[in-house]
């Protein structure tokens, strides 16, 4: 603990964000880098986040009629290369391989050998290698639609890295869908973006904005992309999922096509939809404060730790009976469905620094019991959403009796606060100057700027150049305003949504 | 179907048995060979087979304290250097990145850059890499033990490869735990051992026999490692789940090092076990007909299905909201704690062929319901245990009464079947000329052959040269009993398993 500040986590978000981000993950254990350039290491509190979250994102999946299945690793450095556009959105940043054993050369040492007549690729993505699948899957319009997801690893070379956020590897989910009319798979994108929507603020409590993003942050090889994009506390935008409309783009690329109901041959219309372990990352940045990581109940392992009180060995059995029992009432309790997750941590440690463990892992509610509490019939109640010490006594049956509508509590406590600090750096720019002060100066620290915009006389590549500012996305339910581009003075139709970004 | 045996798969078990495993993955739609040399696509039928396998083995895995985490896809050539055994057991088959990115050459043509300082191995394994981490997680007897388990996708590149049973690339678990004590470490790799026993026969109805593996066979770098080994339906062996002693090797390997409660530095002991997508393959092999696959109810994706039979349009509706109806019931019963998995197929095609569909799917329960049937208060039930055509009518209430006692007859049927099958085909054999005479002659198809053996004498490479059979394990139930190894004539203590192998 930072004494002077008496905050657990040094630096706080204040002194320096990003590294207090480092430190958060650090103090939580949910990761660390490992020896493997840009590959991390996802610890067990940091993977059952990942759990939750995959768990809520595959029963909406399903729900929708999408099946799980699974694609090759490898892509031939050809497949690649059948859309253009694609091949040169990745080419930079892929993992090649090019031989299939080790051999002991004359110095004995061990190198590569039995090189590949084709170099394979390593996943970026896998729309090629899956539009090859499609393309022999789909005959007619009687196999369509095709809507199929994937849970994968995926490789893209990142030269500068950070935890969950941007690695070299990472977790996703793909899906990959194709249709008979461009309409069904428009409707196919919005859905997923939708469900994107859902599952981030209902689960993960993270206000979002829906959008499009413009022609120069469109995915590779995409008619279309639509985003969710997230403030984080210090000001910048976190994309968060992505979902695409391909057109017939990739479809003509490999070759799927379909005789329609009419009888005639056509190009599928295809869809991807992606979001990652990065979702972890926007967690920590949107709900942590200085004394670490705060889980909303939601995706929490554990909703409920129980911290038996013991000064003396005398008393140890009968307090950790005591905490036994309760916890035994609680986990009988059902919660979102399945039981309420509680643990009693008897680890032979300090209360004290047991304390800050769990208040730095964000566990939403800890209770302390020693035996005066025991004899006085009440419990010390802790809310991570409060000051760490600011405790509640009560009796065991009241805190039963409401646990489960004091979690739901907090996880909408959770979603109004990140909301509120939102809406707070949310402001409408109408002149270049008032742009260039607002992301520029020291005072002001940045956040979402409402700009009108005019997609043919664009000056993202300008703005990036001197702010390192650009178009998170054009928001979906903004509604039309007539205006004018503060840059060009071109006529504009809606707002858009600038920020500095991770 | 074929017309003359009435079979629906061509050919059958008899005919070429390795064909028909083929045959029957493909009218199942379970699996196929991707455009990438030795890589499957896992189709949705498929891989919801693989879904139920992951759920049950991690509720085991967690049940017994251990955790998900996720490590590099990479291992870094260096670390799998690390282990001499170890390395040498996989050079030889090792997908080996050198590149970081693509480059087009003066001839304009994509090519490997940015080659890398030091080659990046696809993990065929983790040990090295998660090694390498517990020794930075790891300092005293008290972070002990490590329990860690990663799902994962693994690449062995393997010349010759065979659907769910050896690609390379599979998807797997593998367990790697840290231990204080050899005694604990043993414990574990026999804890886990038990837990592949246990799913492996409750839930896939696949016995097993489980066993030590002799020196020969032992996993590159392990101290001792125990396998569980089921026999196919033509006596071959498949082994279907592995468990590793790796004693202090990986450790000092690593230099995972602890400080013991008496205060002395040493090396933990180390566990790992592992269990593949070739579960599915023996799930195929065990269970199939030569009409199709047949599913053991508890991981089958789909329990009953329900075929409306409508000849005249005027009776469609009747007959559709009639199924629609006894869904609703059945999907209101719960079975294995969750609600029954039913489906009406409704898809525009002839009954017979929708018929033929689901029997080749392994669906455990199918009901055919037309008007006739509704006016006389009865359906028609098929199970996939029976032939075919092989019906019982009952009333709708009867089955919906009886459905889930059904289902777990079917699984232990399904589990007697398969122990009696293999129990025929499981011999002692006491002569080397037996022993030739038994896996060398047409008449006998080969199975298990329970052998004396000396460890100290093994004749094991000879015996795999002559007839391709091998020692599948020293099975841990069987007791000692003296005798002499037909083969040296040398002393020996307990019989072991030999056969033929996948």
């Amino acid at each position: 603990m930072n004494q002077q500040k008496k905050t657990a986590i040094v630096p706080t978000r204040e002194e320096n964000y990003s590294e207090w981000y480092h430190q958060v993950i650090k103090a939580a254990d949910l990761a660390e880098h490992s020896p493997v350039r840009g590959c991390m290491v996802i610890k067990p509190w940091g993977y059952e986040l990942w759990e939750h979250i995959k768990a809520y994102l595959d029963k909406r999946f399903k729900e929708t009629g999408h099946q799980n299945a699974y694609f090759p690793l490898f892509i031939p450095l050809s497949f690649l290369e059948k859309e253009a556009e694609h091949v040169q959105g990745f080419a930079k940043e892929c993992a090649v391989v090019t031989h299939h054993r080790l051999e002991k050369n004359e110095k004995g040492k061990l190198v590569p050998a039995g090189e590949l007549e084709e170099p394979l690729i390593v996943r970026p993505t896998s729309e090629t290698i899956i539009g090859e699948m499609f393309s022999k899957w789909i005959q007619s319009y009687r196999d369509l639609p095709v809507l199929i997801n994937q849970w994968a690893n995926v490789v893209r070379w990142e030269m500068r890295t950070r935890l969950f956020l941007r690695t070299a590897e990472f977790l996703w989910q793909e899906g990959h869908t194709a249709h008979a009319t461009a309409e069904e798979a428009l409707e196919e994108t919005h859905r997923m973006l939708d469900i994107y929507v859902e599952v981030v603020e209902k689960h993960l409590a993270i206000p979002v904005i829906p959008g499009e993003k413009t022609a120069r942050e469109r995915f590779p090889g995409a008619v279309n992309t639509f985003t969710i994009e997230a403030m984080m506390q210090d000001g910048k935008a976190l994309q968060l999922g992505t979902s695409h409309f391909l057109g017939q783009n990739f479809a003509k690329a490999s070759n799927i096509t379909f005789t329609t109901q009419e009888g005639i041959l056509d190009n599928v219309w295809t869809t991807s939809w992606g979001a990652t372990t990065r979702l972890i990352g926007a967690l920590i940045m949107t709900h942590s404060d200085d004394d670490g990581l705060i889980l909303p109940p939601h995706v929490a392992s554990i909703h409920v730790v129980i911290l038996p009180v013991v000064h003396k060995e005398e008393t140890k059995a009968k307090v950790y009976d005591y905490c036994a029992t309760l916890k035994k009432q609680l986990t009988s309790l059902q919660y979102l469905g399945v039981p309420l997750r509680v643990m009693v941590d008897q680890k032979d440690m300090r209360v004290g620094d047991k304390m800050w463990g769990w208040v730095k892992k964000g566990v939403p509610i800890r209770i302390e019991v020693g035996p005066k509490e025991i004899d006085e019939g009440v419990i010390s109640v802790f809310k991570r959403t409060d000051a760490p010490k600011a405790s509640i006594k009560m009796s065991p049956e009241e805190f039963t009796k409401n646990v489960c509508a004091e979690l739901e509590e907090m996880q909408d406590e959770l979603f109004k606060r990140a909301t509120a600090r939102r809406d707070a750096r949310f402001v409408k720019i109408d002149t270049k100057e008032e742009f260039y002060k607002y992301f520029s100066s020291e005072e002001s620290k940045g956040g979402f700027a409402l700009v009108h915009y005019n997609a043919e006389h664009s000056m993202e590549d300008k703005i990036q150049e001197d702010l390192n500012v650009t178009v998170r996305c054009i928001p979906l339910g903004l509604g039309k305003e007539e205006g004018h581009c503060p840059f060009t003075g071109k006529i504009s139709h809606q707002r858009v949504v600038y920020a500095k970004s991770y």
